[in-house]
């Protein structure tokens, strides 16, 4: 979580009335940037993070000494070249890596906890257009994200339409759907189950429920990944042992795989902004913001879209991003789709799959070209 | 949960050996039954529950007060019609309802908890064969159930060849896959993350593990739907409110559903049990106990196989009950198999699923018709 240390951070004066009905001002927004920025202004490119992730989206995050969550797609000479962009990344409001967010204090140096705002996807992309006017960029290159970074990539475009000349939403979906929000639904009551919650005063009271935010993160981990891909890479496997033990302890090597996986994400993440962050994701209704017309949300744009989807992304298949095609083909927007083949489920937008990658670079290689 | 009244019960004084190399005896099998065994004993048919059902297949269940699980299946003129066959169910050992479980006391007249023997499917089938004495029935007419009902038909029938004239599996597995394990772990986590589960004593210590038995429910519940189902049913429809509340209370009616069913389950299931039962189908691996080849399990039997599938069921999908099939095939067997549409995922087994109905009372009532 955040230490403090090596968070830049941009504090936003400007008022921003929240979906809420709350308005905040003089917050922070932690951003982290990579490559540079052009005299032209016009190599920028704003990255948007899922769920989990933070600024750090490549090299090694400076909090957990760990590769970014991006460090596949972003870098020099990769898909995101940072060679040749310069790439913006901000921890969204209601997170834990520097934005304002639960874990944050209020105007009587009290912790918010669940006191703070509910925020939606509106609400982040809003806080992070500051980013634009604090590096003086009237026009972004491309805006992508994955999952809810696509969400946010949506929303973004939607609210101004005019400030990015390309679009990349991948892995994502225009409106949360019963499975998506039933998903959440289980993290959160995995949280607040939690007798270490405290009704999200946690750390006034010293305590931190921990065992309920490895259950919540256990849970997402497993719909990140296709039924295919798990069996495929865990299968029936035993973990350190010839033989099944009759106990239990971890047997199978997708047990003890997920107890990792729930033990580290602990040690990285509040479970505060656990609740908040995925609220936010069930909010989203892109479409619902146009009276249920999502062609709308784009009408006043001219930007160049392009979107990505994964065969075994069973959490946003591949019909939730066609609907965002559909709806941007129905307005005569410039749109290209790709369908990338992969069994890695979900997580194929963070991993290594080639053909995900290449599709990512010569889009922006040759849009770039066109500038 | 089991409170003593209304539960038929077998004392099994034959001592069984556990696959663990622990032996019990003289344990209880609690045991219902519907419709009447004829003179000839030639109509009975075995029925084996899933991971949270029990013996109390169809009509009022006294404990709950609530339907049975398989209502809409079983009962007079339905697709196991009680007219004509004679209906037995016993809830599984390692169970809640009255069999031999966690919940019961040791020697030391103390309350089993995690100290009650890791038992598997191959277990509960060795226990519910004493039911066949018991009732002094020779051969079954049928053995069918869905699920983990479904994997003790095929261990049954692996196990006693000669002893069911026919076998219907519904909406199973051979061997539980990867992302099987993984949600059942997951549940198993919820269950004892909950402080109040008490390395398992939580009876002694006069807590339950509420909580994390209803996080557990929650996970388990979302696997039965499909997602489009999940979609027409819920979709994003509001819980009584006419717009979001920007709060953590259930703004969704699929979070307020799946918070109920979370809370009814904590009512009439014991934590210990969802422990063990989650286990013996996480080690249920059929084909590994014929050294990796599942036609061999079936060698011996010249029982007639009808085998049925759910186009939506993700959890234990059609390939997973094909690839049964496929093995009964290779050996000359006589297998049936239909894949029944219904956007009902896992669930369609235990509902009103017409096709799927008149399908099993059809192959059931041919079949008797040729006896």
């Amino acid at each position: 979580m955040n230490t403090g240390k090596n968070i830049k951070t941009l504090i936003v004066n400007k008022p921003l009335k929240l979906d809420c009905g709350k308005t905040i001002k003089d917050f922070p927004i932690a951003y982290e940037t990579y490559g540079s920025l052009n005299s032209k202004k016009d190599n920028a490119i704003l990255v948007f993070h899922a769920l989990t992730g933070d600024q750090f989206v490549t090299g090694i995050n400076p909090i957990t000494n760990k590769e970014g969550w991006w460090s596949y797609a972003v870098g020099p000479d990769k898909a995101i070249d940072t060679n040749k962009y310069f790439v913006i990344c901000s921890n969204v409001i209601g997170g834990c890596m520097g934005s304002y967010g639960p874990s944050h204090k209020d105007s009587d140096e009290k912790i918010f906890g669940t006191n703070f705002p509910v925020i939606t996807i509106n609400d982040m992309v809003n806080a992070q257009y500051s980013l634009l006017d604090h590096f003086g960029i009237n026009k972004l290159f491309s805006i992508t994200g994955g999952s809810m970074g696509g969400m946010q990539v949506l929303q973004f475009i939607s609210n101004f339409p005019d400030k990015s000349k390309t679009v990349i939403p991948i892995a994502t979906t225009s409106s949360h759907s019963a499975q998506n929000i039933a998903f959440n639904e289980l993290g959160r009551q995995a949280i607040t189950a939690d007798s270490n919650w405290k009704d999200g005063n946690y750390t006034s009271n010293e305590t931190n429920p921990g065992k309920g935010l490895a259950v919540a993160r256990m849970a997402a981990h497993i719909t990140y990944l296709s039924k295919k891909g798990l069996q495929e890479k865990f299968g029936r496997k035993l973990q350190e042992r010839e033989d099944l033990k009759f106990g239990f302890d971890a047997d199978f090597q997708i047990e003890s795989y997920l107890r990792y996986q729930g033990s580290v994400f602990v040690d990285r993440f509040d479970a505060n902004s656990y609740l908040y962050i995925t609220r936010a994701m069930d909010y989203f209704d892109l479409a619902k913001q146009f009276n249920g017309n999502l062609s709308e949300a784009f009408k006043n744009t001219n930007a160049k879209f392009f979107i990505i989807s994964f065969t075994s992304d069973w959490l946003y298949p591949t019909q939730e991003n066609k609907d965002i095609v559909i709806a941007l083909n129905s307005i005569g927007a410039d749109v290209g789709f790709v369908e990338i083949e992969s069994d890695k489920g979900h997580d194929s937008f963070l991993l290594d799959v080639p053909d995900f990658l290449s599709a990512l670079k010569n889009f922006l290689d040759k849009s770039y070209e066109e500038n």
